[in-house]
């Protein structure tokens, strides 16, 4: 089961009710934090999910309305008494800009790691702090990056959530594993006895289907996002704009508009579609939500703490 | 006529009704930023003074608390149409620190003139804007420091906003002025003509009382803070700790208790004092009044978004 709560669904400027781009994802009592905009340790707060377990923050781009909370944020967590180490990832550039907001937050009790535009997907296993992982062991959550189309470098992405297998006894004996094992491995441990390693896929069964979220924001809708978010059962798009007449701002701007989400979403083939980032100047988004939901029927229109509850399906 | 708002009343990390350090001061319709935490322009906007108005911004010192929401209000008053200037005031390292932040705000419409640990008062003449003045003008307002004793560079910051006198035109007429620049004069122009200066004092009766506001956090209560706030009609102070147990805490974090700052404004004969910058732990600032009143009657509890305005005496 993965719980997400959209913590700000505004763009540009925050306005009373909707504070700046942030996405917090909990999983097994840890969090990745998706976006830092200003106003996300607050919107955090009155959630009160808890700040010290957030492991990993995914920063889509460095424009301000996407990760000025950044630094605010990391002190606060390091009240939290964290000492475990976070790691952040986000397009080329992020380094400097990340360095840049430490200026004013140059004392934290952890370390931050960088990923800057990661190559291949992030594994990732439970604890999510490990960024590191071995061939052979279970990874719990799986970070694809894809570079989008905005004005500056800028980063979707998608997190699979993988389902860990039934216990399979048979592989378990077929493998010679000793019993007294078994239970670690299940627990996804990797175990070194006697100049042997067993690794936790011995005693896996059959695969199950994992649960795939995707953000995407800020960007033009460039085809290859379809791909990219494919069989998504939660795709979370910025839609900066709902009224149709604004498509020329949209494309000026390197954004896009309601409809264009929803046709993303038809060509991805995911469940359910989330909007978020709006234009300040968009008072009311749900008075367009009709103008997405006529092409992509599962919309929901996003709101400061909107709460998702995703089950995996076996 | 002199209107403040506290925007942001909290210390450390935002809580729910409590954005962090931040006051707005609004004089002849333009204005004047203590401190930009994170929230400032969510509150500025649900307070509606407007934002391209604002020309100097005085930061006491680089913690995140204090001053996080600086990118996002300078890119959020660039979209409000601002050419003009603006001054940002500050201690020593202010320039590294505000130029690290800019990272994520590069581009503005408008220029940043830094004066980092000024060591002279700062003398302003409306539209605020212009820091430069001459012999012989009218300044609207004059800008101290004072540096305070925190865990890091930190000032503190006196306004004094100028009464104009009245016309005088028993000066005028001694001064040889010719008539058609009395109302310039009046205006606080200076005129040249044939090779002559004729600068707004020659034209100006005896000096009337201004408004002064003294704006002190973070620090302990040193004592020179007395002579510096002396004779405030407003004196805004940092309050972390309501109660007294918490004495220890305030020295270890270099903050005040309540009825630290009530002495230094019976200190410093101040007309009334506004505590703010609370820690995150006291929830009700408001039941600790009484520890600030016994000391000193005219003692205001912040909340975001108070508003006062004080009025210039004759």
């Amino acid at each position: 089961m993965v719980d997400l709560a959209l913590l700000g669904c505004g763009g540009g400027m925050p306005i009373p009710e909707r504070y700046l781009s942030s996405l917090l994802i909990s999983y097994k009592g840890r969090k990745i934090l998706m976006d830092c905009g200003e106003g996300t340790q607050v919107s955090m707060k009155i959630l009160g999910w808890g700040f010290k377990s957030i492991d990993v923050i995914c920063l889509t781009h460095g424009h301000a309305d996407h990760i000025v909370g950044l630094p605010g944020l990391l002190l606060t967590i390091g009240n939290s008494g964290r000492t475990l180490p976070i790691t952040i990832i986000g397009p080329i550039g992020i380094t400097a800009i990340v360095k840049g907001l430490m200026v004013i937050a140059p004392y934290l009790p952890y370390e931050i790691n960088i990923l800057e535009n990661p190559q291949e997907p992030v594994k990732i296993k439970a604890p999510l702090n490990a960024t590191e992982t071995t061939v052979g062991e279970f990874n719990d959550l799986i970070i694809s990056t894809l570079e989008l189309e905005h004005s500056t470098n800028c980063l979707g992405y998608s997190l699979y959530f993988n389902r860990k297998p039934k216990f399979d006894v048979k592989s378990a004996i077929e493998n010679e594993i000793p019993k007294e094992f078994w239970n670690r491995l299940q627990k996804n441990e990797v175990i070194m006895d006697h100049g042997k390693t067993y690794f936790p896929k011995l005693v896996f069964g059959a695969e199950r289907v994992g649960i795939k979220i995707s953000f995407i924001t800020d960007t033009r809708p460039i085809s290859k996002i379809k791909a990219f978010i494919n069989g998504s059962d939660l795709f979370v798009c910025e839609g900066t704009y709902g009224d149709e007449n604004d498509i020329e701002k949209a494309i000026r701007n390197k954004h896009m508009t309601f409809s264009e989400a929803a046709k993303l979403a038809v060509g991805g083939e995911v469940q359910e579609l989330l909007l978020t980032h709006f234009s300040p100047s968009m008072l009311s988004p749900e008075e367009y939500k009709d103008r997405s939901e006529v092409i992509f029927k599962n919309t929901i229109i996003g709101t400061d703490r909107k709460i998702r509850t995703l089950s995996f399906k076996d």
